[in-house]
């Protein structure tokens, strides 16, 4: 028997114990004729006492192990003289009576502990030491517990998990799809699924009635922070549902979340329109942990003599409160914020409504103190408030006003990581129109249901149709979204003629689903949600890296293994392939 | 609201309630001025009644309807003068008061009953219509099952589940790997895993513990019935255990799902060695659902001029408990079984214990009444039985009589659907030799440990050392199986000697794994069950294809969607492939 508790395990009550305890050596300290070593498993930390006046053999192999050893320690629970307050076992200690070296270690690249010396690369480099550390490992068992929780709610709503396949059909569409080449039939391919969509949607067709799946999905395109090539959705799907019935569902999954994994109730989450989240966070994935939403202000400052904002289509601003004492450099830094290419804006208009009730601000020469404080009325604004304008093309605008907010956010501490503000934007519009190819796109996917009072707009003014589509999103991430999708066949093809396609081309890109849709598709809809962004935001992580065991960089290649890798020349011709990389 | 209860739910207490039920047209049967129309979810059917006095409109609607529409209708729930005791909903109907058609269907090419009309691969064309069928939806209800009940088991038990990497590094050993070309990384490829073992290792090494994940992986190779080229695992790893904790914890898995899905409490599971298994039963997953252990007979039948047996390195025997009945064709069909090919044995001799006491027997000829009295009393044959007698090479002949024994077993109808007999085959020979390339090869992997006592035997005799693995087998099918690993590097230098690779082999094969073992790796062991093969043996199925949403046929083709199929050139391009087919 390797042990007969963990190293997280022993308590007062187990005193005069002999036990046996095995694990890592986290920590050897000397202090002349004794020898303390912190026995470390996923359980916990343990202290072991060697002592050379009772045992000078045991002491003297005590003194010979290294950081990282693994080993196994016979001992008697004592109670501790000096208790340290800051272990779970930090009342007991055991006196070592055996020592038995499992293994040796090689000095490792980094030291086990919270705030590491390691790199991003050597952690990556040596991911199964990195794992060892506690601030990882607890991410992973958040992972597990948020997962196991997922799956006994739903299961409790009476979803089926189906696992849908893996190696799936290539469509045309798929451009960014994995592909796996098929030995038994030459010249053929899988393709790894971006999303199980299809297979979800024939679930419901062969009246599953509630699906889920907690399932690897792929993407084979260029990798920010936040992407990897392989990611895991919480895939879900219902029947003979509205949008309401889907929104409740998964706004009380996400609550049981809270409940199990922070003891927090959470309130009703608000349900936004896109139009309204355009409007007042210039984002269809606003930050609700604070205010700062945005007033427009292009009436009320048109006609100033103020080139800039006459001209613009847009003027906005936002109050932050309380902070008219914000010094020449900080609002030079904002300006410089905004006018950072990623953000594009031309510059920052600043109003201080200062304490004493006066205005100060960077378009004094434009508007007398009575426009100001019509400005800061419009605003909200109070004595000691700062107000801060953009102006410009409008998206562009609402996009760096936006930033602007979150930036504010930050710096006013307001984005905080145990605080939540979860919401729902619902009515995102149908179609998205590309300047480019001078066509629309579905903003969700083909096969989502437009508002049954926009249809009549289909024909006329298709970019104004809404859409049953919604997102979940908490403090600013978009943690998943779906939409109700189309049962009927004719409506389908309507959808397809705006987009562009003929039945023809529809029946080529969707093929088996278009054909399963003739025999008696139900009303249904669902969503998706990323586990990697729900496990990080409930982990407080700014990115998904650390919530996967093993994962990929930027270029996704795994460092510690070496993946991908060329293969061998059998390998390729047996796989009837040939490789060709051009010249540069 | 498209419903108000499922079709599974109405009761007699719901009666004279307003009601609102969505599904699809299972039956509808036309009496004169009464129409009945079966209404069908996945949670039942419910019986709709359209009465032709009381709402002429209605029922003209009902009867335009035709099977497996999709329809929501709203009524009264009445109780049935003629009760159906075969559904649960069947002591009352709804009184129809508006019928709304939410979606027509063509004709389906087959009943949705559980004995459809509709061959294999119609039914695998059209699998979103035929997981209509009850029977073939049970199957993925109790797949839901028994994969949240492990999870729930192994949570208890303290197993995090961590999901490894699907796009990982391709082995020169991986033959049968899946591979998948990187767009990024030209020229090179992931493959996808055909299953996590170095993963699991890697994450004992970094401290996890006890590790499980059900787990897609993949493998490359030609197809059997009960194969698919992506499959199911649950795979599971511990630290600081020996042979019986991982039997243990897995046994005690087992019978939580027969606890769980089946109301069965398990006794104990035998553990029977691999040599005993082979000298008892001819195959290392013996059925132990019934008896006719092997007697072996050479010392006892030979000299006596039958050239046969005096030839043959081994002589054994079943006895078949009161089948000296048999006929002349039943023991010429035994005959013709055993001598097929796939079988190989060159005949069968008989010896029939008549009830009277007498003997009939193949072999009446070079054995006296009192010699087959002997050969009876060792095989423990009572009057009335049948004992059937096979000789040859060992191993050939143990597996010939094993297959007979499975046969006879089928005959006699004494292998049950709902009797379960699970045993663990234990000390697996470490090294299997091949004749071909003349060297040992791993019986289980590479990493399995030998066991302690028989280390000594590594130099002189590989061939007799045995290991720590060990198979879980039920009603003959091998549900799982795994290892000690070899946590000690120059134990596994010396394994890999044996096998014939030099360290650089070993690294170049193994690489990142054998670095890792360099920073304490801690003892541990683990298993993988095969969730397909579970699910089948639960459900009472012949196939694993009918537990799987959607399978793939013997070519590893997807019949309903075309997967696999030809890429894009563009796409091949973007990939830096071309392909060669050669010609034939």
């Amino acid at each position: 028997m390797f042990r007969t508790h963990t190293c997280g395990e022993l308590r007062l009550n187990h005193i005069n114990e002999t036990v046996i305890l095995s694990g890592w050596v986290q920590r050897i300290r000397k202090m002349g004729g004794m020898t303390f070593v912190d026995l470390r498993d996923r359980f916990g930390i343990t202290q072991l006492v060697f002592n050379q006046d009772k045992n000078a053999v045991l002491f003297d192999q005590a003194n010979r192990i290294g950081r990282e050893w693994v080993i196994q320690c016979k001992g008697v629970v004592a109670e501790r003289s000096n208790k340290n307050q800051h272990l779970d076992t930090g009342d007991i200690e055991i006196i070592a009576i055996e020592l038995i070296i499992l293994n040796e270690s090689k000095i490792p690249p980094f030291t086990i502990e919270d705030d590491t010396d390691g790199g991003d690369d050597l952690r990556m480099e040596y991911r199964y030491i990195d794992l060892r550390r506690n601030a990882v490992r607890r991410n992973l068992e958040l992972r597990h517990l948020i997962a196991l929780e997922v799956r006994k709610y739903l299961h409790e709503f009476q979803f089926l998990e189906v696992e849908t396949p893996v190696l799936i059909k290539s469509t045309p569409e798929g451009a960014r799809d994995f592909v796996v080449p098929s030995r038994m039939n030459p010249g053929e391919f899988y393709a790894l699924p971006q999303s199980p969509q299809l297979y979800k949607q024939l679930l419901m067709i062969a009246g599953f009635d509630r699906y889920f799946q907690i399932v690897k999905c792929f993407r084979d395109e260029d990798l920010r922070a936040d992407r990897q090539p392989e990611f895991t959705q919480i895939d879900c799907e219902m029947s003979f549902v509205e949008q309401d019935d889907v929104l409740n569902i998964f706004e009380g999954m996400m609550k049981h979340l809270f409940k199990e994994i922070h003891h927090m109730e959470m309130s009703p989450f608000p349900r936004i329109t896109y139009a309204d989240a355009m409007r007042l966070y210039g984002s269809d994935k606003p930050d609700l942990r604070f205010g700062m939403s945005f007033v427009e202000l292009k009436e009320l400052v048109s006609g100033h003599q103020f080139a800039v904002f006459d001209a613009a289509d847009y003027v906005a601003g936002i109050c932050a409160s309380e902070c008219s004492t914000f010094t020449r450099k900080q609002l030079d830094e904002l300006t410089e914020f905004v006018k950072r290419p990623q953000i594009g804006a031309k510059g920052l208009v600043y109003i201080k409504f200062e304490a004493d009730g006066s205005f100060k601000s960077s378009i004094d020469k434009f508007y007398s103190s009575e426009d100001l404080k019509g400005i800061a009325n419009a605003m909200n604004a109070k004595p000691g408030d700062l107000m801060l304008v953009l102006a410009g093309e409008t998206k562009k605008t609402q996009k760096a006003l936006s930033e602007l907010r979150l930036e504010m956010g930050n710096r006013l501490g307001l984005r905080k990581k145990n605080d939540y503000a979860p919401l729902w934007v619902v009515d995102f519009p149908l179609f998205e129109w590309d300047d480019e190819t001078q066509r629309f796109y579905a903003m969700h996917h083909a096969f989502t249901s437009p508002k049954p009072e926009d249809i009549s707009l289909l024909k006329s003014d298709p970019g104004k149709v809404r859409a049953n589509a919604y997102d979940m999103v908490i403090n600013g991430v978009e943690l998943g979204g779906g939409s109700i999708r189309i049962h009927n066949s004719e409506l389908q093809h309507k959808i397809f003629q705006i987009m562009g396609f003929s039945e023809e081309e529809a029946q080529f890109k969707f093929g088996f689903l278009m054909d399963a849709f003739k025999f008696g598709a139900p009303p249904h809809g669902g969503l998706a949600f990323g586990l990697d962004r729900i496990v990080s935001l409930f982990a407080g992580l700014d990115s998904i890296r650390d919530c996967i065991a093993f994962p990929k960089n930027n270029s996704g290649r795994d460092i510690m293994s070496g993946a991908p890798s060329p293969i061998d020349m059998n390998q390729l011709k047996e796989l009837n392939l040939k490789i060709e990389v051009p010249e540069e």
